[in-house]
């Protein structure tokens, strides 16, 4: 046996010599308390306050926000409420989206809590303030894969993330669903809260369904998070599927469906293997009932469908017609529970979904994707976020991402809403550039970007009409006349970023 | 509607005010190639040699694999002979663990290609060979949380990982296993490469089956893969399970088992959701049987079984008596089939399995965990990586990690093996330290740590045989005699590194 003496002293020279410390017991004494009560003791849950408090956060500081509960989100006004009660003032909210339900920011601007917010969208109450001028500073307008880029670089800093999730153990190993006997809420992928995980400074995960470690399989890792708040409810989920998305009863949006139907199957991306993304529009919902249709009838099935994904898309995959779910955004319940219990629908974060600076974002592998417009103009350019009113009535989504990644972009819009023009000279604001643009399906005919021959010959060829998108908007303007010039005045209430960090567009306020 | 030529200046006006761009719609052009062809030509998918070029790999830097193939792998040795062809020399060869079939790398040492290891362990001519003096840099042991500390600390900086898949799609999205009909290989968690996926400089795939993307579910995200290398093989999955698994015939192991599975049932710990790690000696994975017993008897369910899992856990998972498997490696081929198909079958990263630096790794979590032991000292001091010989012929593993962080530690180890006491005054080399082990189980009696005055009550109230450690090297001495001092010599070839980067022992030469 060695002499201890002599042992110690090797390994001390040896220590010095790599510059490193030689190992003393006492450090790390060993804890031995059951891990059922540890979990307890020396967890991270704290209240929402002393998560504020404890994460540094201070005026002037970037917080964050998920949108996966949509209209039924209840922490973005727990937690702003909470900030304006201790005082806080000049803060940048950076959420994922924001929507009618988050009227009550509109007292929080007013107050100074809030003097600055990033977005996808606007809606209701708040988006029509914002648009007449309410707040100094513009809005910033980012699609999901633009904000997945932002948060990325750095550009979009996140001081603190608040991030809502219907489950989560005591470190912070969090679900957008619960498998506890106690599950309050459910709204699936949490693929928009993810960047926030990775990148903010601090994590605040807020749950309504505190369960025991482990809780996985998980979406976030506590690796990631600072601390857990419990409360009552993070949401209603029974609004997930509510705002944009509905199933259409409307004849004119069930023949819209078929047209573009029929563009996707014969625009020469038809094939086996295919990948495709669905917008959340009525339309665009439907024609997946009609391009099923023709998968059955041609033996051909899809490798991925992506994006918001729907029950309509979970029923293909689980007949076998498309291979796996690429989920940043579960649209409805049923989504939401698929994600939950089928490994091979799969969540992934808004980077990993659409983000423009990584090759391997899902969007650069998707054949064909169906969108919908509140404008589109005679350069192929889209409107999806301000109203032909001036107002803010929406949200950029992926919007510009999947159009400019996919092989083959669809519009689908009538050509009129009521007495409002659809396709128009020149969009009131700019979301999607007419290059990302290569088709636009109207009840009055199909218009093909000239960027794309090929795909009008093939089109033709299936004996589709095919027509100028000219044409198209000079029959809107025959059937309703000429609209009169909006009248914005000259603040800058919004400025809508493209994905690789440009400036797109300006919103101007309107009277 | 607006003057074009006003819009643009105003935006101009808002873009240069916020020091951004504006948008032009030329720099991205619209891609239009079918995916599934697209994903060909676009691809990271290169041959090894341009791999390595690519990668920027100089001489000196720090390469990187794992060891999920155990004695099967073949990627350490190719990449290695590859890199040999090329003239590198000079190399930091840091793998999460080294195998008898490395042999191979003996010739590599001896030409300058590899100058430096860092590792968990060493096994048959390479471990001999280093241990009587082949290399002039001492190679570095680390825990599997202490590799995983020093990765993500930046103290073991990875220029290049080399990391095999079992399947990838082109983009680097690699699995422990393949859903594809052209599955060649499988070895389950990839936990031990994931540290290295995530923090190395340049990350490459090297697998068996490149599949179709999305290959999801996916274990490493394309997001950290810089390219992907096709081979015939990269391991022999048979092997998995070879190395340190075997179940135990042996009927001294079967009492052992059973000693250990009564300390457990009798620690105080052995409650209604506890955790619990078997290491993969035979008496370890034997006493799980007995665990399982008293479980169903006293209707008691583990939360989670931690660790190298193998089919024994996954049986009791399936059973309803685990909840979650929470795995790092998977000890064998129902263990790797079983983390393919069943969400509860979580993997975890070294980080989140073992960091010590991570207050959220699924070590601090776990009450109880049965380890095996080359020797154990009279101070319980623990040594499972050089033999009685002097000759290095095991690996740390988690040892150290799980000893140090579950409240109750249970070291397994005959009296004897043959002519060798496992038993002794002073560790040959001192693996984990006395003050992380709790109770030792021989089949000559039970010693439990003085620090644990608790546990001893406990165990002897159930009537089980407690004794003082000092007798049990006693009665080892009078059996087989004291044995002669090892013949080390005075060159340094081994540092053991515990797992909070300080130094825990030096490893010498032997003749």
């Amino acid at each position: 046996m060695s002499n201890i003496k002599e042992r110690k002293a090797m390994v001390e020279t040896v220590a010095q010599k790599m510059g490193k410390s030689v190992f003393n017991e006492n450090v790390a004494p060993k804890v031995t308390t059951p891990r059922m009560e540890y979990q307890k003791e020396s967890s991270k849950v704290v209240s929402l306050q002393d998560a504020i408090r404890l994460s540094g956060l201070k005026d002037g500081m970037t917080i964050s926000f998920h949108h996966h509960f949509r209209g039924g989100d209840k922490v973005v006004n727990m937690v702003v409420d909470e900030l304006a009660k201790m005082g806080f003032k000049n803060l940048h909210v950076a959420a994922s989206s924001l929507q009618d339900v988050h009227k009550p920011l509109i007292e929080h601007i007013k107050n100074g809590v809030i003097t600055k917010i990033s977005t996808s969208g606007l809606r209701g109450e708040l988006a029509n303030e914002i648009s007449k001028g309410l707040m100094d500073e513009p809005v910033v307008f980012r699609s999901h894969g633009g904000r997945g880029s932002a948060i990325a670089t750095g550009e979009l800093h996140i001081d603190v993330a608040f991030l809502g999730a219907p489950s989560s153990d005591p470190l912070g190993n969090a679900c957008g669903y619960s498998r506890s006997e106690n599950a309050k809420s459910i709204c699936g992928s949490l693929g928009y809260a993810l960047p926030d995980a990775q990148y903010a400074d601090k994590v605040v995960i807020i749950t309504d369904d505190l369960v025991a470690y482990p809780n996985t399989p998980n979406s976030i890792s506590e690796r990631n998070v600072d601390f857990v708040v419990v409360v009552d409810s993070v949401g209603d989920s029974s609004k997930i599927a509510s705002g944009a998305i509905r199933d259409t009863k409307n004849p004119r949006d069930i023949l819209l469906a078929q047209l573009a139907a029929k563009v996707i199957i014969n625009s020469g991306y038809f094939k086996d293997g295919f990948s495709i993304q669905t917008g959340s529009g009525g339309a665009s919902l439907a024609a997946v009932k009609f391009i099923k249709d023709e998968m059955i009838k041609q033996n051909i099935k899809a490798s991925f469908a992506l994006g918001g994904i729907t029950s309509h898309m979970v029923q293909l995959h689980q007949e076998g017609l498309i291979e796996r779910l690429i989920d940043v955004q579960s649209f409805d319940k049923v989504a939401a529970e698929s994600i939950k219990t089928d490994p091979m629908h799969k969540e992934v974060s808004a980077n990993e979904y659409a983000s423009a600076d990584e090759c391997g974002s899902a969007t650069h592998y998707l054949d064909m994707v169906i969108l919908s417009a509140l404008e589109v103009d005679v350069n192929f350019n889209v409107n999806v976020l301000v109203g032909s009113d001036g107002i803010i009535r929406g949200a950029i989504g992926g919007h510009p991402d999947t159009a400019a990644d996919s092989a083959l972009s669809i519009i689908v819009c009538p050509l009129l809403r009521g007495r409002i023009p659809c396709v128009v000279d020149e969009v009131t604001t700019l979301i999607t550039p007419g290059s990302s643009i290569d088709v636009v399906v109207t009840e009055y005919g199909i218009a093909v970007n000239p960027r794309r021959p090929e795909i009008a010959q093939r089109l033709k060829e299936a004996g589709l009409k095919i027509v100028d998108i000219k044409e198209l908007k000079e029959k809107a303007d025959k059937m309703i006349g000429k609209a009169a010039p909006l009248p914005f005045k000259d603040k800058v209430v919004g400025v809508v970023m493209n994905r690789d960090g440009s400036v797109l567009d300006v919103i101007k306020n309107i009277g």
